[in-house]
């Protein structure tokens, strides 16, 4: 799905970020960090470096406590195909996974909400780093925010076009004939945001590191990916002829 | 699996770096970006700024022209489940990929060749930036090979707990009893090495920038998972009674 390419995954960050800017989060905003980490370096994921101090450590450390109880343990029970079983599946799940297009004209049909919350429970089986789920997907039907999403993305992306990305990125794309124009985000009935969660925040208030969030929340958009091609939810009305994407 | 955890995902992205300070790099090595990126700011993904310059840029523009040709284009064709399919579809890949889990105790038990390609192939159906396809999967099945790169990991990982990640990601990792000894890279019969291409080499011999090289290796790494769980092609001897991930 358009919306969960790498670009527009980044876009995404930068969509945060923005939001931040003006005062109209998410609920699940994290205080400015994203923010912070926007002005002094934009794109650059900083998440590896741990920029907590002992005495946070302590504080994590009694949260464990607290949240302990809270861990639901699940039974681990798995069997096995047989081999013959293996192969077909494999060779199934890649048929189906190939056929994936990261189109750039989206129908507006609508789809079925519970399969749109089935993939999203699908990608947060995602494993992350230190089990911290880093990430928040936000899905959003209101035509009016869709257009102002597309709005901040449109800018954001002509940004990068004209200055961010230089001339490399610009003349990489060409091929692609893709430009900041997003018209799809307006059409999409559904549009699915995907946040990365750069800190989470501890039982005692504080800051708590999210080692590999962009990492976490990358892979978590690969299981979403194929949660949706499963499911087959979208229907183009038009697309490339052509097995690039972005 | 649990070599495609966040944790071995970038450790891996570490290892590489290791084998090229030690001149004995895969044959895909990036002529040193990772020694040069390693020795300047190890952990920090910074392939979404592009250095390169003008005159690159006009080589690329060439680059396409050559490329041009040999893109493949592929008729997309697309057909839709009735809405009852779709959401019956979704709930039951939900209800397969939330069986998954990063076990620690690995089964020494073969698995088929044919499917560890198919599920690489799968995982090289993932979207990319510009469609870079930033990303480089080494199988290992040699035990010596299997071995050394346990010991690599080993030892960048006694740095992350002693050292790199500070103490707050000893007292995270604490309820998850993990440590930096990884056995299970011995027992097991296939590891899956994960690359992260940080730069392309374009027919002009010059470097290419790879675009979020990191979420597009780190999506591709969340398609593999959601692969391997449809095959179900590892089998654990022992696994954690715990829905815990990293």
């Amino acid at each position: 799905m358009f919306f969960l390419t790498p670009v527009l995954v980044a876009v995404v960050c930068i969509l945060i970020v923005w939001i931040f800017k003006n005062g109209d989060g998410s609920s699940k905003r994290r205080k400015g960090e994203p923010r912070a980490r926007a002005e002094v370096r934009p794109w650059v994921d900083e998440d590896l470096k741990d920029n907590t101090d002992l005495h946070q450590g302590e504080e994590d450390a009694n949260d464990w406590q607290e949240s302990e109880e809270d861990v639901e343990h699940i039974p681990f029970s798995h069997t096995r195909y047989p081999e013959k079983e293996m192969v077909k599946r494999s060779q199934e799940f890649y048929a189906l996974l190939s056929k994936r297009r990261s189109v750039r004209f989206i129908s507006n049909e609508q789809v079925p909400m519970e399969v749109i919350d089935n993939v999203i429970k699908t990608a947060g089986t995602a494993p992350s780093g230190a089990h911290t789920e880093p990430w928040t997907f936000v899905v959003v039907k209101d035509p009016d925010v869709k257009h102002k999403i597309r709005e901040i993305i449109e800018e954001e992306e002509e940004i990068n076009y004209l200055k961010r990305m230089g001339r490399q990125w610009v003349t990489d794309l060409k091929k692609l004939r893709t430009n900041w124009v997003k018209e799809y985000l307006d059409t999409a009935p559904v549009l699915i945001l995907i946040f990365k969660q750069v800190h989470g925040v501890a039982a005692s208030g504080k800051r708590k590191v999210h080692y590999y969030n962009e990492i976490s929340v990358s892979i978590a958009c690969g299981i979403l990916l194929a949660a949706l091609q499963i499911t087959k939810v979208y229907l183009e009305k038009v697309a490339f002829t052509s097995s690039l994407m972005l």
